[in-house]
């Protein structure tokens, strides 16, 4: 991962690009906005419904607004934000050498049936008939239209590499949508897919596009990892997905507290060693274990260490059964289990199962005299145990004194079991340790698995027909809206970075009755603008403490407040993140602004 | 409707922006494309399906796809067309004041059973369910949700007025898709509406948003009309429809031939005056008419002209059945029969009806004796014949000598015909002439249409609750890159104008493998982007043909050709629109640009 690292440097062009937005990503749009003529619905309540600190702020600073369950509207806030974001991620794409389109969202069915997603996608694929009851699907992703385009279009190997991406509206029946953004039912994607002749290609372009998802969330100021990704069903072998850390991820990442490694927990090999203690082995024995069903209670009633204790656990692997064993500290992998056997499905059998197949509960299972034509595989750590404790496969008895070889035997010592923090980490630097992550990005190595399908074959130097080779490359853009909305804030509301603020400068004239006030105001209104500064300015006739407690909520960098001394020409400043406050002559606002948006 | 017109002088702030963007709408994005690295399949045939000029460049120019019926995909270049035309939208719409958000296509089903449109809308309506069974449609338009938004957040007068808009994918599944992205199933819409506390705020932001699409549609460089059109079922007042003028379009426009009135023909009053042949009248007689059953088969059997034929026919309006009489020459209007009764619906009778209710085929039905408790009505035309025929209400034979008062009564003489070519024109300035239409944005005063059925109520400025009054207002985005393809043409491709066109300069290096002319295309691909020209550099190692018939067929404003006098430093430039070929050495090529930008 090392050398995947953000790098601080930029390229001469990116940097050229940055200078040109140093305050932020310019809509070429409209610079400035008042705030009585357009929708900022703030509130004061946090909506009982949100549960976490985005979504709150979000809601509460007028930013979004819940249509229907997982699906929102953008308000003119929140909707600048969204392009900003877009831009950054669109730049960055640009200068990757991927070109953009845009796909349709309605997918006819028998592009689906092609690749057979159809029939495996379940109840997240939105489906629906037209007039003529032909069947389409709303796109979650465009692997099939988009490879169904190159398939008609590109006939030979001159044509690759070719990497073309879309930022568009994607929809996901998600079973409990939540977090607001975070997890929608409709929602903004950059999806990027590759083709490619040869696999060199492929890595190339990878990496190519692993540097610019760095690029994007790193000039977002986000704090995040790219961590190594489960590329499950798809069969492909390179992916990664890219996590904002954050408490209210649903992935657990597993890092190294000393270098770059990082894993989705269940992508973490372990490369822990187990020491075998020096004790003479014992004689083994059944014991009665009443009510002793989990390891704990095995333990507590046998008194005997978890450590000592081996976990055995019934899979059904595709068609089979599958004994697994781990110690009682740890827990099995599926992932792994399912990758030693390179099968399709892995399943913890049911308690039904267990009783049909092995004649015993859950609770009692053990691989001593386990029945014939039963496979059975155990984690390394398990061969390190010594007078170890089981189930006796029979209700209310345990085996004590177990020893492996001995009392058993096993196909296989192999990892099998969830990294656990204070593991070694698998580069050999440091030790693990657990975080929560947002995934944002995902960057995936698809190989010919809808090529193949799809039969998209192209001709390479030797005239002879093969399947393209193909990556895919995802960023969830509204997510990222909702992950950048969660690490920056305050108790009093959002702390926008420039690069994405909706506005930079919350102009505010506290009375708007003062003609003195509101003339300044005004005049600093347009010149600001001239100055190509984005201003929300607050002209609404409300209490200064409303306005105050909204600029605050709605969290733009700076603040310029045009109050009582505006007779004597002098405006106070503010900055959000810093909560410095100062005042300046208007005449010197400019300046001052172009220092303080240096710094921040 | 000519202090409408499209006003030569602009506002300073708007002359301002056009200065910036002197060559094209700029993208902050990528402002170079290597044709080696990106997705412009062309193509020399003429596709099948492909009927209109649009719709065979765009397929043939690699612009856009289908991927289903009515459902595109925008290639690389069609993508970067449609981004400029958004842009140009978005900056006169911000500049009307509208702010800019982003509403849901998955719109729940309740919201559309509140306006009632969930019943009355018909198989054009998308409609799907979600994994819970619930019912949404898929937004074709969204008055109900932006309505729902309003209402929530807005109580009072002085929030008012309130202008959004978005640009977003709808979906509408039209009965015949045609004509590429004119008529599509899913396209790209700019749609904004307005929320007002009184008629006059609305009528001031409906003139403010006419001023912004006269102003979008002009910078587009289309040949448009703002006609007037039906409010149709909306009940709204004021509306006007913005047409393209082309052949292709699927409406006619009655505009005057000396002034600036224009109007769907559907909606344009006649203003014509009969006088009445003085002729003495004569006995009215019965005559047998075996097999005549239009007016030109009666016209030519009994050798009467039409002009003196009195054509009837049977509507059923709401609940009652009508009879309807124009001149033999003219069309009955169903518009105007609708809006004399003010009926909801209005529709033609079939035979089966005209046989149970009248007792006779259509082709005899005659105004003379006619069943009791069918009203009549007649066109003003009707009233100045004088021994007219019609039909006897009885299967082969008509009245000849019928002269209204006399033979028939009505109960009105009003305006019920289409308006024709050669008629006056409405606003009392010359002749009516018709043209075909496309059109490409819409106008429309809502009322309270849907706030009342939604329960969109503010508190006024004495406290009372009334409902919100609204305007609509949309374009058709990718409808209009259609329009602009249909207008910018020859028989070699395109010739986009260069507000619009995907880059600004195709830049040729005829032989790729000549080292001096690879370089020095390659230092003018450099040295152009540095100049903010977004060029396009064909590096394909094609033929010289091809590639020159590529490039005339994509329509970039300007060619310029790196070929044999690279040597000597001399490249070709070729503008696109005059078919003007100079020689210009490298070295001024910026100057040489910059002229002829000015001048394009």
């Amino acid at each position: 991962m090392i050398d995947r690292l953000l790098p601080d440097e930029e390229t001469p062009c990116r940097k050229q690009r940055y200078l040109k937005q140093d305050r932020s990503i310019r809509n070429d749009g409209v610079l400035k906005m008042r705030q009585s003529q357009t929708l900022i619905p703030t509130m004061r309540e946090i909506p009982a419904d949100a549960e976490t600190k985005s979504h709150q702020l979000l809601l509460r600073a007028g930013f979004i607004r819940q249509t229907a369950s997982g699906i929102y509207t953008f308000l003119p806030l929140g909707k600048r934000v969204l392009k900003k974001v877009e831009e950054i991620v669109r730049q960055e794409m640009d200068a990757a050498g991927a070109v953009e389109m845009l796909m349709p969202s309605l997918q006819q069915a028998e592009l689906w049936q092609e690749s057979g997603r159809w029939y495996t996608y379940g109840p997240e694929l939105m489906r629906l008939k037209d007039r003529h009851d032909r069947e389409f699907a709303l796109g979650p992703t465009h692997e099939e239209v988009v490879t169904s385009i190159v398939r008609d279009e590109i006939k030979s190997y001159k044509r690759f590499p070719l990497i073309v991406y879309q930022i568009q509206t994607k929809f996901r029946d998600e079973k409990r949508p939540r977090f607001g953004l975070l997890r929608g039912r409709e929602f903004i994607m950059k999806d990027a897919y590759s083709f490619h002749s040869n696999t060199q290609s492929l890595d190339e372009v990878y990496d190519r596009i692993f540097q610019a998802y760095s690029n994007i969330f790193r000039r977002l100021g986000l704090n995040f990892r790219a961590v190594i990704a489960d590329s499950g069903a798809m069969g492909g072998k390179d992916t990664h997905e890219f996590m904002v850390l954050s408490e209210i991820g649903e992935d657990t990442i597993a890092y190294s507290d000393s270098s770059d490694y990082a894993a989705n927990i269940e992508m973490a090999p372990v490369v822990s060693t187990y020491e075998k203690p020096d004790e003479p082995l014992k004689e083994r024995q059944k014991v009665s274990t009443p009510n002793a069903k989990t390891i704990e209670e095995v333990s507590k009633l046998l008194k005997v260490e978890e450590t000592r204790c081996i976990k055995t656990l019934l899979f059904k692997v595709d068609d089979k059964y599958v004994l697994v064993l781990v110690r009682g500290d740890h827990e099995v992998n599926d992932v792994k289990v399912k990758n030693y056997f390179q099968a399709s499905v892995v399943e913890l059998a049911s308690p039904e199962e267990v009783k049909s197949v092995l004649g015993c509960p859950i609770g009692s299972l053990g691989p001593v005299e386990v029945k014939e034509g039963i496979q059975v595989i155990a984690d390394h750590a398990v061969q390190a145990i010594v007078n170890g404790v089981c189930g006796a496969n029979e209700d209310g008895w345990h085996f004590v004194n177990v020893n492996p070889e001995r009392d058993f035997q096993v196909t296989a010592y192999t990892d099998l079991r969830f990294i656990q923090e204070g593991d070694p980490s698998p580069d050999g630097k440091g030790t693990i340790r657990f975080a929560k992550g947002i995934e944002v990005g995902h960057v995936f190595k698809l190989g010919t698995r809808y090529s193949e399908a799809m039969g998209a074959y192209y001709l390479d130097e030797n005239g002879k027909s093969q399947p393209m080779i193909m990556g895919c490359y995802g960023i969830g853009v509204s997510r990222t809206v909702s992950a950048v909305a969660e690490q920056f804030n305050d108790e009093k509301g959002f702390i926008w970075p420039k690069q994405i603020a909706p506005f930079d400068v919350h102009l505010i004239a506290v009375n708007t009755k003062d003609e003195v006030q509101r003339e300044l105001a005004e005049q600093l209104y347009q010149s600001l603008q001239k100055e190509r500064y984005e201003v929300l300015f607050d002209d609404r006739p409300e209490r200064a403490g409303v306005k105050f407690a909204d600029a605050d909520l709605i969290g733009l960098p700076v603040r310029v407040t045009v109050g009582k001394k505006a007779s004597e020409g002098i405006v106070e400043v503010k900055v959000r993140k810093t909560q410095e406050t100062f005042e300046v002559p208007a005449s010197d606002i400019v300046s001052q602004l172009a220092s303080i948006f240096e710094r921040l």
